[in-house]
């Protein structure tokens, strides 16, 4: 099966100085995956036109199916994603109609004026298709370059997650590139390099899934492993594929406490 | 002034699936740009020996001065951060002694044999400086490649603190890139499409220093701004700018609520 692939592309300066976390990443990530992409890279950049609209050629150059680009969709001087978007594509920064317009309703709403700062929130690249922003000012907007087909979206999290839950995540579901199984356990009382040789083998007989042990952060006890695959024969093999590395575990650990894990 | 540059590369599928936050790169990217590094890119690619390597070879014909590269240095399969580097730099892989002497100790204190998973963990690119890891099994360490200094971490947090404060900041304080000055403070009952033009008539005056508004996540009132810049110009620098906004906003929003903001 052919997976498709997807990038994150985040703009922002206070990702790079520590100042954000980038949960966005996060966020965005868990839900390509549950829709069957390969989330191949997720890069943050520094709002800077000519180092930004670089880096934006050499993803086209990459050829991903997607890509997700987060921040600086707002008012303020260092807000240039679309500006370099536009760069990086050669396609027109021109002030679109319906963008103008959700933006007119927006401040109109809070009894403030159109500035100019406010304004080029509406200049998107040629083609655009307006995504609505229903918690703040900045619409999202799609378009599709070299065949890549790229949303835009702002970086406040609750602006973003309500862009791509209402607009973006149902599209990606209704492509069917297939869902994701996903089984997890914890084991107590051990560590990763003793579990080491039993998750290789198992990797190896399963070399389709996706099988991952990390240390148990939250709780601080023990290890998790997770194995996922996609597609439909997926369901099956990582329930065999769990069932197999827990009995080669207990075999070899004798007394071994091991829980199984859900969302 | 000739800012250093520095890269964040972090290796792990974890990060691009949504099951870890990449809290890492707050960390570096914040203790970084103090010691007076521009952090220009941030990275998450996936535990793919053939797509990570290709990803090191375009960073070292970035030249940064520095990377800092985490995740990966563990006994499991997917563990690859080492062999990574050694495949994209073209130094060979070989056994270190005085990394293998830190893990032979590492696991004679938990009495648990050194298994080959375990020991794996001591092969390093050649040239490589170890960083004793005090916490976990994997030492870090450090090697230059081409010019660039680049540091290796494992990609658990406490693991990571420790090596980075205890070998790397030192080291990197000592090369007196300049210090970063920084100031910031809120403004409550506004949005940053009001403030966008006196900030940016700040950034104008100001070219040399970093502007930057953002909304306050914490507390969900009003808009953070900061402001810093690098050397010892930028120290009486920042103070006015700061202090030429702040005075901006009021002569034009009557009425205005600031507060100073110390971390």
């Amino acid at each position: 099966m052919d997976i498709p692939t997807a990038e994150i592309v985040c703009l922002g300066n206070e990702l790079l100085i520590g100042v954000t976390t980038n949960t966005n990443a996060t966020y965005l990530g868990d839900h390509l995956t549950k829709v069957g992409y390969e989330v191949r890279r997720v890069t943050c950049i520094r709002d800077d036109l000519v180092l930004a609209s670089e880096f934006f050629q050499e993803v086209f150059e990459r050829k991903p199916d997607l890509i997700l680009v987060t921040g600086g969709l707002g008012p303020t001087y260092d807000d240039i994603q679309l500006e370099v978007l536009s760069k990086a594509s050669g396609l027109d920064l021109i002030e679109n109609k319906i963008a103008l317009g959700q933006i007119q309703e927006f401040y109109r709403k809070k009894n403030a004026e159109l500035t100019k700062d406010r304004r080029k929130m509406a200049f998107m690249p040629a083609t655009s298709e307006v995504l609505k922003n229903y918690v703040g000012g900045a619409p999202g907007c799609y378009v599709i370059h070299l065949g890549i087909e790229i949303y835009c979206l702002p970086g406040v999290p609750t602006e973003l997650k309500d862009i791509f839950s209402r607009h973006i995540l149902p599209r990606l579901k209704d492509k069917n590139n297939g869902i994701l199984y996903e089984k997890k356990f914890q084991i107590f009382q051990s560590i990763e390099s003793q579990l080491a040789p039993f998750i290789l083998s198992i990797k190896n007989k399963y070399s389709e899934l996706y099988v991952k042990s990390h240390p148990a952060y939250k709780d601080k006890q023990g290890i998790i492993i997770h194995i996922s695959g996609l597609g439909e024969k997926a369901e099956l093999d990582v329930s065999n594929a769990i069932d197999e590395l827990q009995e080669l575990i207990r075999e070899n650990i004798p007394d071994i406490k091991i829980e199984s894990l859900v969302d």
